[in-house]
């Protein structure tokens, strides 16, 4: 305790942040009270507001601040494309590459016996309900490769075998830019199970 | 702009901290609305508290949220043992160690004629008041050793020359555990210079 209280107090709360320790929490301190008064009055606001305003689009689990998400009330996405995803977090990444034109649906986790985590534990009811409300629906399967991932997949597949519902996933296979040496023997192995024809 | 306006608000704060960027910061974000609501209302109010209360000791120039710092009102400390700082930040690692029994000054900078900063500019009036005040005042300049750091050192020298007061700055060398090997050449030299008598 060098510090006074109050300064020790903002220290421990920065390290609560991810991969925030002592060092880098109290250096985060010492920056915070350098800066305007403003700003760190608007901060502390902000952070409560944050916490107080986000909750989960009531369609598809994506964090939002009103009832449902910017990308579910966008009348120009595709509603019969839904992306799934594990965590609300991956949405980022797909919205970034604005390639994709569908919505999303965030499942909150992934099947996984080892952690006790069933079916009933993830967001999938909500995603039976929204494809029985469509005509030609599509889902594309982002999950992890992973056995988490895998199992959640074969789960998603098993119990739409009777639905009119085309389902995809994520292909596997040699990251853009990677070095064929450095590779791992099951990418490599999933890369050519998943090999692509490119001529007749 | 994926995400709500307040989310991207908190990001932006998050990344005003020292080595924080983007990724990082929306890392920070997601989990703190992720932290209990007691929490994150705790963590806010914290910032705030923290920005409005801490300032300078008036005697050192330690950051303290009252009056006086916890080291300047403490009477077990050597008053006349006077331990001169760049910054205030400096203070947490001689108090780690726990072998300094002395007080501090902090300088709150360097002087530094390329950047334009004189001795008028650095907390250099009040020390010299502070030594005016002392019976037999001594000082240890732990600076840091690079041009500004040195030219400290030497006004600091020659502004006290004709005073009562034993100055004397930390000891270069090299630093414990390191490998010969892989000290740059000045480390080495002033450890040469440096060199201590180890046998009459």
């Amino acid at each position: 305790m060098h510090y006074p209280q109050i300064l020790e107090n903002l220290i421990s709360y920065y390290q609560k942040l991810p991969g925030v320790g002592e060092k880098s929490a109290e250096r985060f301190a010492l920056a915070t009270i350098e800066l305007k008064d403003e700003e760190v009055e608007d901060f502390s606001k902000t952070l409560k507001d944050a916490k107080k305003n986000l909750h989960r689009c009531s369609i598809c689990g994506n964090i939002t601040d009103e009832e449902i998400c910017r990308i579910c009330q966008d009348s120009t996405r595709d509603k019969n494309l839904i992306c799934v995803l594990e965590e609300y977090k991956n949405i980022a990444s797909f919205e970034k590459s604005q390639k994709f034109t569908g919505t999303y649906h965030v499942l909150n986790g992934l099947i996984s016996p080892v952690d006790n985590r069933g079916p009933e534990d993830i967001n999938l009811s909500s995603l039976i309900n929204r494809i029985n409300n469509l005509q030609n629906p599509e889902l594309i399967l982002a999950l992890k490769p992973t056995i988490e991932g895998e199992a959640t997949i074969l789960y998603i597949q098993k119990i739409l075998e009777n639905k009119n519902v085309t389902i995809s996933r994520l292909s596997y296979g040699i990251p853009m830019g990677a070095e064929i040496d450095y590779l791992d023997n099951i990418t490599l192995e999933k890369a050519l199970e998943d090999r692509k024809r490119i001529s007749e």
